[in-house]
C-alpha cells in the first residue's frame, strides 16, 4: 500500500504490549510497526518480535528518517519530553498515553506540535472521551461552551471509595484490596492524592478552552482522609462519596477543583461503582450529557492509541488546545456550593445553638441535620447539610466552630455536587 | 467564502425552528441557509425570515439545482421518503432526523445514497450517539464487534417509569403527567408501545453490522402493563424497571428486542432518570462503556444536525451501514435470561411446592423469593427471580403454573438484565 504508515513504539509495557499486539499480531491496514524500543527487551510479553525490530535505544526511532509516527508510552516527564520534542522536531508524528507529560508540559509540547504544523494524538489519556468532547462541544470552535463538567477520572479511587461504601471497609483496607487486585500500584501517591485527576482535569480544561495555556493551580484534595461513617452519613442523606473533577463556568471564569464530594446516589456519577471512569456535561444551553468509560487497561486503552494511529495516518487528527488563550481561574473563596458537615461535639444541652447561631452570622443556611442518641462515647456526631453558600463564609464559620469548647474535634467538610443526570 | 454549502430545510417545526436559528441567527461558518419549506408559514417561530426565503411546496427545493444540502426534518415515510429519495438524485446530500423512515426504509435510502455517491447524515436519530458508535466501534471497518448494546433510547418511557418508580404513580397518573409537560405526544402509541425504541435499535443494528438490510422482525413490547407492585418488588430486590433495546451477539446471531427488564438500581441505565437516553456498549474484548444524552429537544437535536451539516460539508460524514450484509437474528426460545416472575396465588398450603416442582421439571432455577404474610385479598403475590434460564422453557413452564386451580391471575414475567456499569 503506497500509504503505509511506519509506526515506532517506545514504552513496552501493558499499554505498549496492547499496541504491539494490535498492530503486528491483528495487523491495522494502514499502519506498519517497524520498531519497538524499551530497556527491558527480555521479559516475555507473550508474543516474538523479530530482533531486527527491537532497540533499548530511543534515538534509533527519533533518528530515522523513515518512521513516520513515534508511539511514547513510557508515562512521565523525563526522557518522555525529550522524545515527544524530538521526534517533532524530527518531522515526526506523535501519539502518547502521557497524561502528567501532557498537563504539566502541555504548553510546551502542544505549541511545538503546532509550530511545525506536526499532529499528536492524545486521547489515550481520556480513553475514548476526546473524540466524545470534540462531538459535543465543537472543540477549536467558538460556537458552544461549557457550563459544567463533573467527573469521575480515576479508577482506583473509584474502586477503593465504591468498596467501602459497598463493604464498609476503612480507606487502608480498600486500598490493600485495591492493591491485592492490580487495581492501585505500590506506591499509589498519585491516584489517591488526586494528582492523576488533576492532572486529567488540566488538559479538559485545555481542549474545551482550545488554551494550552498553564493557567497556575487550583485547589486538589485526594481520598485518604475519608472516613467511612461520612460515607454512611452521606448514604443516609441519599448521596454517594466520590472523587469528582470539577469544571464550572461562572461569568468569565473557570472555576476548577478536584476534591471528594456528594454526589446523588441515583445519578450518573454517583451510581458509579468500581474502577470506572464517568464525566458529566452541561453545554450552554443546559443540555446534559454524560460519558461511562473504562479509563485505563491494556486494550481499552491501546485502542485508543491505535485510533489515533489511524486519524493521523489519514490526515485528520481530533483537535488540541490551539492558542495561548486567556481563559481565568476564579478565586476558590468565592465559589457557591451546598456542604456537608460532620461535627464532633460534646454531649450537652446548647451544641447546635452555639453552632446554628454562627452559621447565622455568616449566612449559611442549614438544609438537612442528622444527630443520633449518643452512644458511649465521650463526644457525638452531628451531621449537617447546607443550602448554597459561599465557600470562604462556609471556611470562616467552621473555623469559629471548631474554637468552641463543646467541640471535640476538627469539622469535617465535603461538597456537594447536585449532578443532573 | 468559496466552500460556501446552500442548505435548505424542509419542515419547520421544533427541531426546524433550531436549526434555521443557528444557520441564520446565529451563523454557522460554511452553511448558508438559502430555503425553508412548511406547509405551515403562518405560525409564529420567533424569528422572521426573508419572504423569498420561504415556500410551502418542497419541490422549489429538490429542483433548485443552486441547493447543496436538503434537511429533512418533516418525519414519518410520506413524503418524506420522496423528498429524500429526490434530492439525492438530483445531485444533493441530505441530513434527517427521521428515525422511522430509517428505520422502516433505510435499505432503500441507504442503498441510493451509496449507488450515488452522494453523503447522508443521520446523527439527529440519536442525538450525539452516532459519534459515539464510531468511536467506539470502528463502524465500517471489520477490526470490532460489540458483545452486547443495552440501551434506553425513548425519553418519554423512562419519565414515566421514573415516575412510576419516585412517586408510586399508576402508568395512567405518570402518562398524564407526561403529556401536561409536553413529554408525551396526545397519541403517545410509537412510544409507549416500543416502537420509537424499535425504530432507533434498528439503525443501531445497521450501524453495529454495517448493514442496511431489513433483516426481519424482533420481539417489542411496551411499557403500557407495567404494574407498579412490580416496581416496588423489583426495587425491593434491588432493581429499576426499564425499557430497553436489547442487541446480544450470540455465536453468529444478534438477539435483538424491545421490553421492559429490571436492570440493576445502582448502575448506569437504572440510575437513568428522566427523559434521558442511555446506552451501554461491550466490546468484544468485555470492555464496557456508556453514554447518556438528551435523547430528543429543540438544541440537542438541531445542534447534531448542524454537525452533520459542517461534515458534509467537509466531505467527512460519519460512517453510514454500506453493504447488503449477512447478519442472522437468532431464535427469540433460545435466548438464555434471568426471569422476574409475580405470581398471582390463592393462600393455602403447597402453592410454592406446585410451582417448584414444574420449574424443577424446566431446569429452571430459582435466585430469590419474596412472599409476604397475606393481606385480606383472596389471593398472594409470589415474586421469584431465577438465574439463567431458556426463553422458551420459562414460556412454557408459566404456562403450566397458569393452569394450575391455585393460581389466580396471569403470571407477570419480566427479564432481567443484569448491566455492567
Amino acid at each position: 500500500m503506497a500509504d503505509m504508515k511506519k509506526v515506532a513504539v517506545i514504552g513496552w509495557g501493558t499499554i505498549g504490549s496492547g499496541v504491539v499486539e494490535l498492530l503486528y499480531q491483528k495487523g491495522i491496514p494502514g499502519l506498519e510497526l517497524v520498531k519497538v524500543c524499551d530497556i527491558d527487551l527480555e521479559t516475555d510479553r507473550g508474543l516474538t518480535l523479530p530482533s531486527g525490530m527491537l532497540t533499548n535505544n530511543w534515538h534509533e526511532i527519533t533518528d530515522d528518517p523513515a518512521i513516520d509516527i513515534v508511539v511514547e508510552l513510557i508515562g512521565g516527564i523525563e526522557p518522555a519530553k525529550t522524545i515527544q520534542m524530538e521526534a517533532l522536531s524530527k518531522g515526526k508524528d506523535v501519539a502518547t498515553a502521557n497524561k502528567k507529560l501532557l498537563a504539566k508540559e502541555g504548553e510546551l509540547i502542544f505549541k511545538h506540535v503546532l509550530d511545525l504544523d506536526r499532529k499528536i494524538g492524545i486521547r489515550a489519556s481520556f480513553v475514548g472521551a476526546h473524540s466524545f468532547i470534540h462531538e459535543l462541544g465543537l472543540v477549536g470552535s467558538e460556537s458552544k461552551v461549557y457550563k459544567r463538567i463533573y467527573a469521575i477520572l480515576n479508577g482506583t479511587c473509584n474502586y477503593i471509595l465504591s468498596k467501602m461504601t459497598g463493604e464498609g471497609k476503612s480507606f487502608d483496607e480498600a486500598l490493600k484490596g485495591a492493591q491485592a487486585e492490580g487495581l492501585a500500584e505500590a506506591d499509589p501517591t498519585d491516584d489517591i492524592e488526586g494528582y492523576d485527576t488533576e492532572n486529567k482535569i488540566r488538559i479538559l480544561l485545555g481542549l474545551i478552552t482550545n488554551s494550552y495555556r498553564y493557567a497556575g493551580d487550583f485547589p486538589v484534595e485526594g481520598i485518604k482522609n475519608i472516613d467511612v461513617q461520612d460515607i454512611l452519613y452521606a448514604d443516609e442523606l441519599g448521596y454517594s462519596v466520590k472523587l469528582i473533577g470539577v469544571i464550572e463556568h461562572f461569568n468569565i471564569a473557570y472555576d476548577v477543583a478536584v476534591h471528594p464530594a456528594l454526589v446523588p446516589t441515583m445519578s450518573l456519577l454517583g451510581s458509579l461503582q468500581g474502577a470506572y471512569n464517568g464525566t458529566e456535561f452541561e453545554d450552554e444551553y443546559g443540555v446534559v450529557s454524560g460519558l461511562i468509560n473504562p479509563g485505563a487497561g491494556k486494550y481499552p486503552t491501546s485502542d485508543t492509541v491505535i485510533k489515533d494511529l489511524l486519524d493521523i495516518a489519514h490526515g485528520r487528527p481530533l483537535p488540541i488546545p490551539s492558542s495561548p488563550g486567556e481563559y481565568r481561574l476564579g478565586s476558590p473563596g468565592d465559589v457557591h456550593r451546598r456542604y456537608y458537615l460532620r461535627f464532633s461535639v460534646a454531649d450537652q444541652p446548647g451544641v447546635l445553638a452555639q453552632i446554628t447561631n454562627i452559621f447565622w452570622k455568616y449566612n449559611i443556611n442549614i438544609a438537612a441535620v442528622i444527630q443520633k442518641e449518643a452512644s458511649q462515647k465521650d463526644y457525638v456526631p452531628i451531621v449537617m447539610t447546607t443550602y448554597l453558600a459561599r465557600e470562604g463564609d462556609v471556611q470562616s464559620a467552621i473555623k469559629e466552630v471548631n474554637m468552641l469548647d463543646v467541640v471535640k474535634a476538627e469539622t469535617r467538610i465535603l461538597r456537594i455536587l447536585d449532578a443532573s443526570t
